[in-house]
């Protein structure tokens, strides 16, 4: 889906979330894992690790468990510093027993069994679980219960059984418009695994790019893709590192839009004439397939079968999104084709493509899953549908007795928080409505990084910490809603996260080393301190304000590109002021901590100009610097005012007001966060807010 | 070499850089340039680098180069962000043209041609080099001109011609007492590079390990490991490595002592009566070959020649260091021989050994190059010396016709700060007076990374920075030695570093979450606060301030093993300090930031005391807290009388700095190093000092 089709149904979502402010759950177990398990009892003492540490198997057992369990005993050496012995005791004792029932499936199906019970007491600890698929769950769990303690490591004593809410929990990465190395995708599967997602969605092609090795048809990878694409072998092995993870792969190939790079190699598939180059914009483009072309079909035939064969998973991703239909428009064969078959209209020329591809992908033994728009009438009751439009649409689709997933509310690069995808349920609106039977269809969903403006660099930012949160949506118990704890936990898993070599935390100050250059160290403390306050422009907003026209050659080395979508920073001085005016402004720890925050942000400016001067990037965001150093003052007035009791001039306050709204206007691509908190001490300090009277 | 050898020879060194503090040159290049090259005329203006960047190569051409010219536009394009062709221009027209003469060595030889000149103005920029050598440092020196500009990334018109000083400039790295993985190697390999060392010198057996892969005599490997060691495949493709990187690979297999690991498999070598296992203590053992045993000699034979046949280069380490003779001297056949034979004394019972080894080595067409020991009458003039003992030692074999390279005062396991290895010259002391035809039989140094507290998680950060300065020594003119030039320099040069992947200014932080666990944000920064202040103890103290005799199993998770040697945070305090007092304690700015980290420093223990009593890592370090907590009080106390005019009273005085004394001693192994400068405040307020009569 590319970003205007993305755009509908994003009005009714946001006022959703505004109506609905996150419940707080009275009861949260203290123990920082993400996604929470469905039932946890906590016990007395906790379980010491050492270097003694040591894993038996009972039970079922097969090679991708001894990898598993090796993986694990390495990852805790490495959250530990313990050296470990990594293979599993063979006496059948051990520090953690694990007992398998019997193997999973050996193609991973959806609804397999992934429930586990993981008993730990001070003694030892038993995994008990019926497939491998648990059994790997509850080795995640067991990592993210290890923790420091005053006599070394240890997990606290507890039962935990757990199992997932939906069978469907997936990540898509778009490593088309741009490239995304192995590697990169590898660590990522590292992290899908630590938070128990199960499918990975891999979006191979695209306007932009082809990217799979085809040995029937190599134009189309080696005209498409700038030589930036996935061999066979590379693929089957990547299949089999996420096997090894228990997560499926679901391979995309977009048709018949989305396509202008199968038609470099191929423009006899296309409907318009060609010749075809590889799109480097982005958007929503002419060139679509052929439906009235009975050798495209052929083609896609062979293809699909070829692909299919590489691909194990049951599920392909045939697209299906966002033809304009600007092609078949113009193309009077196809015109003609549509008047002799009674073809009324685009819409359902793609209905009569989708009905034929269909047919080709189950000959291949395949299910397809596809966008919103494959859902025509008179398609076979067991495709997938993936909704970009929302809950509605799955619940209308559920009701005609088609699967879906929900991928609406969980775009990543539309820059939200993380509150605000956690608070996105598969089955809120109408999908709540729907009988037992009928919700049963609702498999799950996938968070979806789309990659207009992602780099190998900086997709790991991109994707996490917040994708953590959609995993947790996807797994634990729907009541499972807390923001706070949420943001207290994600913090927690965001640093474990890091032991996997994920650079999400990291990556910022390196990026931002390139703005800096040679700059002085206060200099880069005061260019960090303003990245800490921005963040890049949200929605469907990056190409409007874009200062040029952006391609897939655009560099992506500016501030925009090195900060995280959203900040911590500027989150917690949120959430002080609103603790400051909670207290009737009389909490002066929270005052205090606001003084030195905004005294920084005030005095920033000058300490960040002078490299501004000598760095054309750090230039860019001059005018933000601006801006925070006026959020400082402004705010250190109105606590000023506060403090004195005496409410604030109404000219000062719409002048401050006046000033307040020019900040919120992105410049450079980047919103001045913290400026609504600032408007509510403004507020506040113009008085008849909480703060009235509350000091002499 | 082992820690109790090392010992000997520091007392003189210290001696020396304190009565030589380095001198200041007038006139230091502006440029971030580390090595400094010979020579730079700084031009007009600057060459704009940006996405249409481009190589072209004129004259001979080899498929490394190619390879060098895609590994340097692939780190152009990391260090800017810019997305670059990484194919050479076919014009001949680039914006950097390449004219390498001729071929270098198949074999890399010592004091081949690695000069090269760079010429930058505004409009593009040559490279010309004798040899391929010289043209991969020119593109070393490239990137690291290029900053960011106002007006885009750019290099600054310049021509620089350039060569190194000496022909050895080497690293070793001790991958036996801890197995160190290759791609860790690799990315120190990258390192080597962009200062511009040439040869790799690789530490491979030990007592605790054997680590190359034997196929003649595969016990050695397979019992003296662990399982731990390189192939024979992955040691060629790490030779083709590092000669892609103008680094020649100097294998190092320690013999008669350091050889424990050797004897597992094959105690046949041994002089006493095993059986043997891997030795998992640090020190100078008793396990020693026979030196009397004709089968030592024979297998030495098969084994140097198999060895020899996997490492190209010239030269062959056979180390020789440290036999403490008692299985010599316990065994009565040696004794027997000895006598026989009319040896005198285990040194030339050892002579007698390396002799028939030096044979051996010859023999398969390499020249033996070993620890200073080696160096007894007799031994054929072809070999090389490598000095642990110091210059003078280096002095008396070049007068004996003896060439040697300088490893004393490299040793970067000691804990030195850069300045002072950056002030050890091999060319200094004795080796000073020596002629010239005897100079030009020092060929260097190396700097030695022993790894007894050396993990693959803290090894960079143990290397670097500190090794670039040695490069530096070893590479630019001797008059290049101005410690403040240097470490402006050195900030910049770490920070680029990065780039090539070197983790050694990430990991600290990586590290201090395993103490940290789920502590919050304010705890984590009080420890780092902490970290930042203290220093590993230094020198061989390691052992015996250790809380358990350390192993090779130890683990390295404590705060010694996170913190760098050299604090950055404590030297700028100590700069800042000597700028207050040489003020006449009359500098308000210095003044001012002294106080803010003084009171950071004074309040920091009670933030860190509550995570102390969660973490038993960090309840390690609680002593260390208080001192901080006890520095910044002091320190504040004496700012302040200093600020008063008045004399503190002697009293006080003196109870400061017997709080001082104890705050000197190590405390879980880690100094404080900020204490010698409070000290000098402390004095300053006790009147008589700097600051007397300096306020009202």
């Amino acid at each position: 889906m590319a970003q205007n089709a993305r755009l509908q149904g994003l009005g009714i979502l946001i006022l959703c979330s505004l109506l609905h402010p996150a419940m707080t759950i009275a009861q949260q177990p203290a123990l920082n894992l993400m996604p929470l398990p469905a039932n946890v009892q906590p016990g007395t003492g906790s379980l010491r690790v050492d270097s003694a540490f040591s894993v038996a198997f009972t039970g079922y057992i097969e090679p991708r468990l001894e990898r598993a369990s090796e993986r694990f005993l390495r990852q805790l050496a490495r959250q530990t510093g313990l050296p470990l012995a990594l293979k599993p005791s063979k006496t059948g004792k051990a520090t953690l027993v694990i007992q398998t029932d019997h193997a999973s499936k050996e193609i991973q199906e959806v609804g397999e069994d992934e429930s586990y019970i993981l008993d730990v007491s001070t003694a030892s600890a038993r995994l008990r679980a019926t497939t491998p698929l648990g059994t790997m769950h509850g080795l995640q769990t067991f990592l993210q219960l290890v923790d420091v303690s005053p006599d070394g490591f240890a997990v606290p004593a507890a039962t935990i059984q757990d199992k997932p809410r939906f069978p469907w929990r997936g990540l898509m990465i778009d490593s088309a418009r741009h490239f995304i190395p192995l590697d990169v995708i590898r660590r990522n599967l590292d992290g899908m695994e630590a938070v128990k997602m199960n499918v990975f969605h891999w979006h191979l092609s695209e306007n932009q790019g082809f990217r799979a090795e085809s040995r029937k048809f190599p134009k189309l990878h080696e005209l498409g893709s700038d030589s930036l694409y996935y061999t066979q072998d590379e693929i089957r092995d990547l299949i089999a590192y996420a096997r090894d993870r228990g997560i499926r792969v679901v391979p995309e190939f977009d048709m018949p839009g989305h396509s202008t790079a199968w038609f470099v190699g191929h423009p006899e598939l296309a409907s318009g004439k060609g010749p075809y180059e590889i799109e480097r914009r982005w958007g929503v483009f002419d060139p679509a397939m052929d439906p009235t072309n009975e050798r495209v079909y052929k083609f896609l035939d062979e293809f699909i079968g070829e692909m299919a064969r590489i691909f194990p998973d049951h599920y392909f991703h045939i697209g299906g999104d966002e033809v304009n239909g600007k092609e078949w428009d113009a193309n009077p064969k196809i015109q003609a084709f549509m008047k002799a078959q009674g073809i009324k209209n685009n819409e359902a020329l793609q209905a009569y493509f989708s009905g034929r591809v269909q047919k080709l992908v189950v000959k291949h033994g395949k299910v397809v899953i596809g966008w919103d728009e494959v859902l025509v009438r008179g398609v076979p009751k067991d495709i997938v549908i993936q909704s970009w439009r929302g809950q509605a649409s799955l619940a209308q689709a559920a009701k005609q007795s088609y699967r879906g997933i929900l991928s609406n509310g969980y775009y990543l690069d539309l820059g939200w928080p993380a509150a605000r995808h956690y608070a996105v349920d598969p089955m809120s609106g109408d999908a709540a409505n729907l009988s037992a039977e009928e919700k049963q269809r609702i498999l799950g969903g996938e968070s979806c990084m789309w990659a207009e403006y992602v780099s190998p660099e900086n997709l790991d930012s991109r994707i996490w910490p917040r994708n953590a949160v959609i995993a947790e949506r996807l797994w634990s118990p729907q009541e499972v809603r807390d923001p706070a704890s949420m943001y207290a936990r994600l913090d927690f898993v965001s640093a474990r996260l890091e032991w996997l070599g994920l650079t999400h935390r990291t990556v910022m100050r390196h990026m931002l080393q390139r703005l800096a250059g040679s700059a002085s160290r206060a200099e880069f403390a005061a260019l960090r301190t303003l990245a800490d306050a921005v963040e890049p422009v949200k929605e469907y907003t990056r190409e409007r304000t874009a200062p040029a026209e952006p391609t897939s050659a655009t560099p992506m080395n500016r501030l925009v590109d090195a900060v995280p979508l959203e900040s911590d920073a500027a989150r917690r001085f949120g959430e002080l002021v609103d603790q400051f005016l909670s207290s009737s402004c009389r909490d002066a720890a929270s005052e205090a901590q606001l003084g030195v925050q905004l005294t920084a942000w005030r005095d920033n400016d000058a300490i960040l100009q002078p490299l501004a001067q000598r760095s054309f990037l750090v230039k860019e965001v001059a005018a933000n610097s601006q801006d925070l150093s006026a959020l400082g003052t402004a705010a250190l007035a109105a606590l000023d005012a506060i403090a004195k009791g005496q409410p604030a001039p109404d000219t000062w306050k719409a002048q401050q007001l006046a000033t307040l709204e020019q900040m919120k206007k992105p410049k450079a691509q980047l919103l001045m966060i913290p400026a609504p908190a600032v408007q509510k001490l403004i507020e506040a300090a113009a008085g008849g807010g909480p703060c009235s009277g509350s000091k002499p």
